[in-house]
This record gives structure tokens, C-alpha cells and sequence, in this order.
């Protein structure tokens, strides 16, 4: 691949948009070519991400097809669950790269049917853009790119549900408010978020189909359990993988089979204390810590990650990056921004 | 009892015993007679406790206990883990109805020592106070006042449990960091706290011993998990309790359960939507809410506290109140501060 | 007046309104008898109040003067500015006690429709419901209860201004976002607001008017300015008033004009310390501390009010009980939920 | 100067030493060489800083001045007030530039020593580092870096003080709590700062006299007001300066007084919207935006940087990039963390 892509960004208005920028300005091989938004068309991009103003004099343009295609060798789509299917056959085929960071293609078309309640129109299947468990994403030219609850929960659980070692899983996640988007809402409204955790869809989440799959194609668990919480904070998904264990393992079994697993992905830090939020804030490393109940075999495993970042953008940059040749890191080696 | 008792606090420095002052000034049958404090003696119970400035004039004392058992009806303790042991045999005995808000008393002698890594030094046992398991409380004299966590954790399993309907219980608890107490710690630091949520003992809290000890006497189960995590909110404990049934049941069956299980509890109140924090803050509430997962029957019940009022301070005054022949509601039937 | 009014909320949904309920439940000579709101008539009120749940079974009623007239005592009136001036006349003149909590009758005609840019259509004037400014209160039947801001500010500097000695203030006030209102909104976003303080409205906030008026009452000064932020609380107004004085004052001869100024004031506290939200939170208080810079001759003066409290539902409550004949603080002497 | 310089840091322990190191390690002109600290001399750097894991094997080693000249082309300080004068002539001289982040040097001597209360033992004297105001830190190799409150507060006023134009200054400014430093305290403690605003030494703040200093040789004022806030966030320093005008200027007038004052600095942005902390969060950008009070003839201005990068740590490094000759945006090219 050439040494600059062209990229550009279907959807450009809301938080992965604007992530996907904040990134891509400083990525030494991107050359932001376009950003999209039907509502902003005309706008200057600063004007919506106000961040961003001074590093970058882009307008949001409505979206064309065929400008995509003549324009980009890669392209984002930010853009809403059930929006991505009509946009992706458009643009596949030509030799664009495509993330696309809806659901869309994330599961087959039968579970996203069931899980979504939507009909699917195209029944192309994407590589599952979680380059820890698919290292295919290398010279793929389209990814789904993961869910923000599917990344921290599967990178908990997996290397010991690949060891096959556990039969029930309990995943109890924490999300940063962003995770619901740009539009207030009484979820975000402050004075019923600040002091407070608030659990919702306690069984009925549509991530846990992603999870489900994910860990079923590492030889899966009796029960997978999930359940999401939103708390006050910006950014950030912490999860608590509750894992029980069939049989009993030491702390450095534990530890060898994490470190052998995550031994060639640079954005898994296997930590010694309990992962915290601010450690991956606005970064793409996802913090792993663990702990062994001896009482019960239950394996206690933390996960943090930014939900933005290897939630979302960060994670589709590190997709692109393997889809275009690029060093997986590229673009993406910065710590988190502690405190 | 009389219609005005005297009551005295030991160990008022810290934030329950802010709590139980805030709380006593406002209650119709009591007289706040005195509050206890090595180190402030002398002061002004509102030079440390702001809050109070122009509700009382009380001062601080040395703790003596002749001088409690002389002036008091009924004592709170408000002291750390370990000191009870060594106040209350100098209190009991005289007609003093005693609240002990710390450790001491709690579980069995030998369960505490093995708990707490300590010595024993009294083997007395007193009444656990969680009043909707031990409405024995009622015409006691001393009583150990429940740990935060486990009030709302048992309450939150407790019919499930006592119908025997349950085998493994995970409490994934949630607390705000005033449990962490009134010194500053890198835990309390706020740019530690903030835009976080932090899991610690991930498998050996203390209080877990007293979530057992009660489950257990309500039939237990084969594993009862806790981890616990602290959240940027200053008060509050949400606990999400995933409990895998042996059995199918439907929300109604359960609903029937609860309802039934706290009918004679004004603090239990069963609700229809999740549970907030917001709902409980100030109060002696908790609120309880819940759903069923089909696919792996589990139960998953939410409930909310502030761990401050239900989890402490209220709760003991809760306890006085039964001890002392008063309504259970007396001084505690206000709404929680929402939002 | 008997010895308990019935008591009626007109625009019960919002904030404002399910804080005069949480306090009016537990005031010991109010029976709450009626609380309206258009879209929610026919629905529990705890419903929409989750924290009044078990402590009420009111229902909101649709609004209908005549029913107000003859079932209340007293009526607060919680709606939108522009509202009242349409509901008042309707009510007035039947020996209803009318709390307005609306901004339509707290300056004069003239000058509402100056501030407001809207058409008044009732001449009448209310008294200024600021107690501590406004003893007249006592006795009458209608009465406006003031802004949040002009509260905060105009008590922090009322005694400076009634003495002469000050020619220039400044109010740089900070509200929690609750003063937004119920109804979510960009401004109380959780991602905007959270680790964040927003200045807006920096010299054009419509309560500058009420300061003015309030303070000109007392003398005036040469320049009133007022600049409002929002903070990431959910409760309270802290002002910083910048008062530059005429002449050199010592500490000790502001803090005897303050004494005196306030010394009937049971809600006003002169503090030692520097004032902080967290001791009025949930209470009436209006804590106020002060230091000088004799660089500059300025006076700085921090006061700490909780804005739906003293700064709105709590406040409409102490001008009820004048209006009544009941004491100031029946229903409001309780101590702030600190911490 | 060469394309690549040794980077050491001096008290590395802290928030300031590690934003150097996370900035620095992505500079594309800089090897990080040295971190010291005293207490954590031999622990890997990430073991405090766990979000630098994977970034960085450096080890903390103990400060040794001879190891410092020879080893680094340019050294930062970030070592507590009082203790830099000990330091700098043990390393000053050699060719070796310096940066120092302390407040030793940033005020003359006499003045240090009236406002630090404490003697100075090293008269020499450093250019004050602030680049939009001293362009002549170019070629420089001994730099005081500004207090994180007068940056904020200079750079709003500055040039309105430039063009004479105002008499009186009133800076209200209000810093995230990080600004306390990595030690726990009671203003730092979570229950104490959240939902709250926290004003501290209202008249006595010593970094007036660092905003003195900068507004006085821009022509000065006749009275310069400062009075500092904590609010409950982590970072961030947002500054409501109220500039009284003797004269009156349009919003045009205004806005090209801004625009030309900083037509060459590539980290003030003039905003048309009000600031917000979470446009420069993380970033080295101040943003202004204002408006005019035509009542009073008050200029509000508003600035908002992040504390511990335009306010510390980023500013150092943008004073290290013109001390060594590379471009002044060279790795801080970076947008604001928002939201």
C-alpha cells in the first residue's frame, strides 16, 4: 500500500466521529480526505467538533458513493445500526477498504435479524474486527468492527475459554455515559447520572450476542451472563468477568495462559494491580487484572478499556492499519491520559 | 419506654457519626445528650461537622462510659473495628440499650477471628441487626448493627434464598466512596476516583463473612460470591445480585416472593423500574428491583441503599427504635434527596 | 390560620415541585392535598417521583382553579415563567395564600416585560418573598418567591449594600445544573457537563434584574454584574461576590454588620470557614463567609445556597409558614446531607 | 541543535513529571533519558504511572547533577517550590537548558521572597516562560515556566492590558483538582469535592503576583483581583476574567485586539462560542471566547486550558521547543480529549 491513504468518514457528527478525527490528524500514514454528515453538510468540521478547530479545515460533505470510491482507499462508517447495510454495497468491491463500526455485519445475518428486530438486506459476512481473536483482519478489505462491551468482556474471558478451563461466565460492565451518544437523554441527563451507577437492559442487552460469539468460537461456556451499567464518567468500560473455573488454578497459571495468549498484542497490558479507568482513558490499550476466589474457583478477571477508543475508533484504526500494511500501532501509541 | 429517650454517640468524629446526629436532631423521641471524640474533645460538634452549625450546641466529650450509663437511654458506637470489643463490657448490663455500628459483634467470635486476623477479647453475641431477617431485635438490648455491603447484598437475595430456589449467587456490588471513610486515602483522591469505578479485594472483602452468615440462616447456597467496587458518587451502594435459580420462575412468582417476603418492612420498597441511587439518598430506603434471564435462569436482582442511612447510621436508629418500643419509622420517613 | 393548611402544588412534575412534596410531606402543619400537572393528571405522583414512592399516594390532577380555591389553604405555584400571570388572577382574592415560584411577578410590569421580552397582562405586585430582606411577608397572601441566583448573591451582599460601603459588585455564580430544569438538554449532557464548569449567558442572565432591584432597595450601588456558570453538581449555588468598598473596613467590623444584619435570620449562618455545598445540600441554610484583600479594598463573599431549596422549594416553604402563621422553620430545620 | 535531544526530568514522581513523560515519549525530537525521584529510585517509571506500561522501561534513578549534564541536552524540573533553587546551579552553565517548572525563578527575588515567604539563595533570574509573551524564550537555555493560574489569567487579559484599556481585573478562576497535587488531602478528598466548588485563599493566592508581574509590563492595571476555586474535576483551569473598560469598544474592537495580539501563537484559539475545559483537555491549547456588558462597560472574558498541559507540563515543552530550535507545535500538535 502506498505510504499516505486517504481516508474518509461516513457520519462524521457523533462521538466515534469526532474520536476517529481527534486519531486520524495524527496518524502518520492518514490523510483526512473527507468526513460526512447529512445533518452538517457545508459546516465546517471544527465548527460541531470543537476540539478539533485549528488542526484542520475540513467541511462535512453530504454523502456520495461514487466520491467515496474515487476519493478513499479507506472509509469509516459511523453511522447508525441498520444505516451501514444500505451504504456498504455501494462502496465494496472497488478496492476500498471498509471499517464499519455498526452492528451490521458484526453477526450472521439469521442472529442479527433475531437480536435486532430488523430485516438485514445484505447477507455479506465481514471478518469480526477483534484483531486479538482474528488476526485475519491483516489484508482483509472489510471488518465489522467490534461493540464496546464485546471488547472489554471477550479479552477478559478469552485465553481462558480458549484453555477451555470455565463453564459459567458472569459479566458485569460498567460504561462511560458516551457509550449512549451525542443526544441527551434522561440516561445522560446529569443530575440522573452524577451519584449514581445505573444497570439497565439487565438480561436483554444486544452486545451479549457478540460475546456469545466471540467466545463460542473459542470452544465456548455453559452460560454466558451480561449484564451493562452506565457511570459517571465520561469515558471507560470496566468489566468484572466473574469466571467459574472447572477445575482449580493457581494465580501464575493463570497469568502464563493471559501472557501466552496476549503475547503479540501490543495494546493488551496483563497488569499487576486492578486496572483503573484513567490508565486507557483516550488510549487503545485495554488493561487486564485478575484474581482467584479459592472458595468458590472463581476466576475474577478486570478489563478497562476507553469505550471511544479501543471501543470504537481506536480499535477501526487498528483495524485499518492491518488492512492497509501498516505497523498495528501506528497512529495509536499513546499512553492514556492519567489523571 | 419514656416518650423521650437520651441517646449518645461514641465516636462521632467520623461520617456516621455525622450521620446518626443529622438524623437524632430530627427524630421525636429522642434527646441528643452527648457525642464522644478522643481527639476533639472539647470542640464543637459543628466546628467539625458544618452541617450542624445552628442545630446544636453540643460538644464533644471524652468517652466515660459511668458518665454514659448515667446520662444515656441508648448509645451508638461509632468506633473502628477492634474498639467495641473493649467499650462495650464497660456499657452492658445497666438497662443501656447499645447499637454498635462496627464489626465487633457481628459474626461469632471464632468467625471474626478468623475474619479479622484479631484476638477477641469478648465473647458475647449480640442480635445482628438487620431488622427485616431479625425482627428480634425488638425489646433487645444490644444489638451489632449489619456491615453496608451486606445489608443491601442480603436484602437483595434474601426471599430467593429462603425459598431455597437459588445455588450460586454472585454480589457485584457497587459503593460509594464515603465507605472508604472521612480520611483522605489515594482511594478517596478525586483524580483517582473521578471518571472511574474501581474494583478492590476483588475476592477477600470482609464483609462477604456476614452476606453468608445471613444467607445461610435463611438456607444458604453453594457458593455466595462478592466483589466489590467503588464508584465517583459520595453515597450509595447498588448491588447487582445475579442469582442462578435451579429452577424456572416467572417475574410474577418472583414478584409474589419479594412482596410477600418484606410485607411488614416500610423500608423495603419493591419497585418497577431499576432501582437509583438518587431514590435512596438520605433515606433508610431500599429500593429493589429485578429481571429474569430465560436463557441461563438467572435471576438478576438490583438493589439500592445509601450506605450512610440504610447501610449505617439509619439503620441503627432503625434498631433504637425497635429496642426502645418507638415505631420502626420514627425519625427515619423522609424521602431520599432526588434529584 | 388552623393548625394544618392543606397545601396544593400547581405544576407538580418538575424539580421544583417534587422538592416543595419531599419537604411539605414532612412539614407537621401541611397536609398536601393536590398537585397538578397537565401531561401526567390521572398518575401517581410517585411515579414520576421515584423517591416519594411509599410515603404518598397523590395523584396529579389536571389543573382546575375552582377545585383549588375550595380544597386549599395555600398553593404553590411551580410553572413556567410566562405561565402564572395566566393561573394567578384565577386564584387571588378567595384568602388562598398564593407562592409563586414562577419569575412573573417579581419585578415590576414594566420591567418583567423589558427582561422576559413578553406582553404582562396582570398589573398586580407581590411582595418579594425574600424573607430575610422582606419581613412584610408575614401576613400576606401573595407572595413571589425570588430566583435561585438573586438568593445566592443578593444575601451576600445585602449588608455591605444596606450600609453604604460598597460601589461596584461582582457576582461570578455557580450553579449545579438542576437550575436547567427536568428536561435533558446539551447543557446538562453528562460528556458537557462532567469535569467541566460552563460559563453562559456571561453578561445577559435575566436574574441580574431581580439583583439590581433587591440591591437598589437597599441603597444600590454604581455597577451591578453578574456572571453565571454551571458546575458539574447536581444541587447548589455558590456566588463569589466581589464587592469593592469605599472605604478600608476591618474583618472584625463586616462580620458585626453581618451579625446584626442577620441576627433574626435563622437561615442565614455567618461561618468561619469557607462555605461548602455539601453543608446546606437538602437544607434551607444560606451559609456565608467572607475575607478582605486590602490591596484592592475588596470585599470577597462567598455564599452557599441549595438552589432547590433556599434557592427555590425550601424558601417558597419559609414564606408559606410567614404567610400562615407558623414559625419560619417549621418543616425546614433540618441539617444539610453532608457529606 | 541536533534533530534528537536527551530529555530528563527532575521529580518525576508527580502529576506534572508524568504529563512530561507522556507527552515527551511522543515527541519526535526527544529521547526520554533520565526520570529521578528520590523516593522511587530504581522502580520502573510505569509502576507509579501504570498508564505509561508498554511505552517505556525507564527506570526512576536518584537525581545526580554531574549524571544530569552529561547525559541530557535539556532538563526539566518539576520539583516543589524552594527546592529548584538548590538544583539549577548545580546544572546551569554547561549548555544544558532548563526548563523549571517550580516558582523559584518566575519572580524576582525580592518579590519571591515577600510572596513565598522564604529566602531565595540564587539571585539569577529566568525569562518567564510564557511564549505568547516572550517570544525572547527562543535560543533561551534558562526558562521559569508560569504558574498554571496565570497562564490562564494573562492570557485572557493580556491584550486588553496591552492597549490600555482597562483599570480594574478581576480573575475568577476555578482549576481542577489536580492542580493540589498527587497527594491525598481534605480538598482533594472525593466526598469533599464532588458536587461542590470549593473557593481556597480568596485574597491571598501567590500567583497574583505572577499575574501582576505579566499584566504590568504589559502596561498594567490599577487593580488586579484573584480568587482561585476548586472545582470537582480533574483537570482543567477555566478563567472568568471581568475586565472593567475606560472606555467603550465594540465586540469588533474587541475581537481584533484578540486576533492580532495572537496572530502568531498557534495555541491560542479565539473562539466564537464560550469555552469549554473539554475542547483543550489533554491538549496545549488555551481558548478565549468574551462579551461585552454595555451596563458596566465590563469585558468578560473567558480562558480554558488544561492545567497540567498549557498550565504545566505541555507549556514547558512548548517552552523546550524554541529553546532547542524546533517548531513550537512539535509534539503537542494534539487535539483536546473531548468529550
Amino acid at each position: 500500500m502506498k505510504d499516505k491513504v486517504n481516508a474518509g468518514i461516513i457520519g462524521a457528527s457523533g462521538y466515534t466521529g469526532g474520536e476517529l478525527m481527534r486519531l486520524l490528524l495524527n496518524h502518520p500514514h492518514v490523510n483526512l480526505e473527507m468526513a460526512t454528515s447529512r445533518k452538517l453538510a457545508g459546516q465546517n468540521v471544527s465548527k460541531k467538533h470543537a476540539h478539533l478547530a485549528g488542526l484542520t479545515d475540513l467541511e462535512f460533505e453530504e454523502l456520495d458513493p461514487v466520491a467515496v470510491r474515487q476519493r478513499c482507499d479507506v472509509v469509516f462508517l459511523a453511522v447508525p445500526h441498520g444505516s451501514a447495510m444500505d451504504i456498504v454495497p455501494q462502496l465494496i468491491g472497488s478496492g476500498l477498504r471498509i471499517v464499519d463500526l455498526s452492528a451490521d455485519y458484526r453477526l450472521g445475518v439469521d442472529e442479527f435479524e433475531k437480536v435486532y428486530g430488523t430485516k438485514h438486506h445484505d447477507p455479506r459476512k465481514a471478518v469480526f474486527g477483534l484483531v486479538e481473536l482474528h488476526p485475519e483482519v491483516k489484508g482483509e478489505t472489510f471488518v465489522a468492527n467490534p461493540g464496546c462491551y464485546p471488547t472489554g468482556a471477550t479479552l477478559a474471558a478469552a485465553p481462558v475459554v480458549n484453555a477451555g478451563l470455565a463453564d459459567i461466565a458472569v459479566f458485569d460492565s460498567k460504561s462511560g455515559i458516551t457509550g449512549a451518544g451525542v443526544n441527551p437523554s434522561q440516561a445522560s441527563h446529569y443530575p440522573n447520572m452524577a451519584e449514581n451507577i445505573q444497570p439497565y437492559k439487565l438480561t436483554t442487552h444486544r452486545h451479549q450476542a457478540e460475546i456469545w460469539q466471540e467466545l463460542n468460537g473459542l470452544g465456548g461456556l455453559d452460560s454466558v451472563n451480561f449484564t451493562p451499567h452506565v457511570i459517571p464518567a465520561i469515558r471507560g468500560i470496566l468489566t468484572t468477568a466473574h469466571l467459574f473455573l472447572k477445575e482449580e488454578c493457581s494465580e501464575e497459571d493463570i497469568r502464563q495462559l493471559y501472557d501466552s495468549f496476549y503475547s503479540d498484542c501490543p495494546f493488551v497490558r496483563l497488569v499487576d494491580d486492578i486496572p483503573a479507568l484513567g490508565n486507557v482513558r483516550g488510549s487503545n490499550f485495554c488493561d487486564i487484572g485478575f484474581e482467584i476466589d479459592a472458595n468458590s474457583n472463581r476466576l475474577v478477571v478486570i478489563s478497562a478499556i476507553d469505550n471511544l477508543v479501543k471501543g470504537a475508533s481506536g480499535q477501526a484504526i487498528q483495524n485499518m492499519n492491518l488492512m492497509c500494511g501498516f505497523r498495528e500501532t501506528d497512529g495509536l501509541w499513546n499512553a492514556g491520559l492519567a489523571p
